[in-house]
């Protein structure tokens, strides 16, 4: 049995609590600044509101204020916030973690600095405290252990103990072995896998290619169905295929396995992530013509689109990059079109001519 | 101008010629020996029954009968017979075509011979004419040029001109491009590689692993949704993954190149396939719990199934490498799953613990 801090309490950190608490361990849910309401109903015991289930008895969730004493004894800190709040996470985390208890972050995105890309594991840990806090051998961000979840997962089937297949990755394979026995249980199958570089960047970019092939979907409200009933799967999967492509040059670029883009963390995320959700809603608005600043503020303005969160955090810094001629120009069309709808509200037509180069 | 002849009138066959006869080209439609019906419609003016629509007045449909009468003075031959006829498609033509009257073979297929695995170009040539006809220069086998197409094209959306995306293959890189600028058009987007391994081993075994991903349809109909309406997209999802992984596996064996599984003939056209159609529609009644024979009878007695006619047409070839240690016993998980469904009417159950492994 051991006892586990998750951190966020959206619907994939609440979901994370079922295969943990089914193993038989403590869970501390703990809420960000964004969560209070979620916090109030699961301390009152109401059903958690987005995920639609009642979380277990060995669940105790706290609000972020009192994240110091929900983290008192706890063996390992589960990070389920989402890509905006991954800073505020090390922050919080770093005033208050101890530099043995290890971190498996279900995060996504990537980060650009204006002249680089970094993946998330590394993003937390850079805005970890750096040098001392108690003694000069607890540095967190030089020594703490980070693994991450990689891999196709609805939390809502995770939370309705559905068939879930991930992978956890990390460099460090005992560390793997370890957090996948306390995690994996008959419905929550759980490889591992050091490619953390390749996963990572996989399942940051499909949602910025779920986004993509979410176009689809207004371009085939607007056009309405063919005479002979034809919708557009073919145009869909080919915009699917060239995210593909482009997730493999990326992750060979930055130094990653492509062998991961053909397995859970590319196709397996991907295809999950094109069967609904917040990127596919907004692919549709986008797909109708309306300019994505407006579909943002109309239509989604509290929701997190992580496939436009990700084409802002990296787009400047990835035109950069191409101009410095750390990326090939004619490798990413897609992300670039991509880039181009959500931070410059440009319109969404598909550049075939300049797919499936290399 | 080029005068073209399409062997099978049916939805793929006769959906080629909209591209070809937008380009301003003759069609010379010959239909099989299961076609009359559709050629008689298609002579007396009639709609095509199942790809709704009309063709262009430039194509012209012939039964089989009239085929020595049909390839008169073509300069091109376009296969679009399902794979039970390629034999038979082969033999017919043999006895009719000239050798250098290039071949392009839309259909999606591998053969076993109880050793190995061949692509169905490969088949196709193997079953012309070897040695003499007319002059002993003649030799079809030996000088037929064979190119194929790959990419997800559902018949219906290319016939109503919708964005279709594909891969036209061969060795000779001088015969893609002729064959290309023949057939491309503004929605019909050709790209040409000479991976001809690794596209006709994607696109064949695309349809076994869309027959695996549509089980879940039939799981899900038999548990129904969750309390939180949770459905089966992560399963699906990592079926879908699976066999990207296993195809990779498999192209890599036979001599293919892997970046064809991460582009239109490996995830495009699984993905394009996994939206429905004849895969998924037994797919579901194997996840049902129905046994494939009784599925095949009772329910779909004249469709082909593109995926269990593979599961079919390869099982015991594969079963009898991997014997050998020609192919890797753990490699494969979910295919020979697939092949004990289809072969010898096993339950649909997945092998978990055994995938992703190499």
């Amino acid at each position: 049995m051991a006892r586990i801090l998750i951190l966020g309490a959206g619907v994939m950190g609440t979901a994370l609590s079922v295969p943990l608490t089914d193993n038989g361990h403590i869970v501390n849910l703990v809420g960000t600044h964004l969560d209070d309401d979620i916090i109030a109903k699961l301390q009152a015991g109401y059903p958690h509101p987005r995920l639609g289930i009642q979380v277990a008895e060995r669940v105790t969730a706290y609000t972020c204020e009192q994240l110091s004493e929900a983290i008192k004894g706890v063996d390992l800190v589960v990070i389920g916030v989402n890509s905006h709040g991954i800073e505020w996470a090390a922050q919080a985390l770093g005033a208050v973690l101890s530099v043995d208890i290890p971190i498996l972050a279900v995060t996504k995105g990537l980060a650009g600095d204006g002249e680089k890309l970094s993946i998330l594991p590394d993003v937390l840990c850079a805005n970890l405290p750096d040098g001392v806090r108690d003694t000069p051998a607890e540095s967190l961000r030089d020594r703490i252990q980070i693994a991450a979840i990689g891999g196709p997962s609805i939390a809502q089937e995770l939370a309705a103990r559905r068939h879930t297949c991930v992978m956890f990755t990390s460099t460090n394979p005992a560390l793997l072995q370890h957090l996948a026995e306390l995690a994996r249980t008959p419905y929550y199958h759980i490889w591992t896998n050091t490619d953390i570089i390749g996963i990572e960047v996989c399942v940051a970019m499909k949602n910025v290619y779920a986004l993509a092939v979410g176009l689809v979907i207004g371009f085939l409200e607007k056009a309405g169905k063919a005479v002979n009933d034809a919708e557009m799967h073919n145009l869909a999967a080919a915009i699917f295929a060239q995210g593909m492509w482009e997730t493999a040059y990326l992750v060979d670029k930055m130094g990653g396995k492509t062998e991961s883009v053909y397995s859970l963390p590319g196709a397996g995320d991907l295809y999950v992530t094109c069967q609904g959700g917040r990127n596919s809603r907004m692919g549709r608005l986008l797909g109708l013509g309306i300019p994505y600043s407006q579909a943002k503020a109309e239509y989604m303005p509290n929701d997190t689109v992580e496939g436009a969160s990700l084409a802002l955090a990296i787009g400047q810094t990835v035109e950069n990059m191409i101009h410095k001629g750390d990326l090939d120009a004619i490798a990413l069309p897609l992300l670039r079109t991509m880039i181009d709808i959500v931070c410059h509200n440009a319109p969404a037509i598909i550049p075939w001519e300049k797919f499936f180069v290399r």
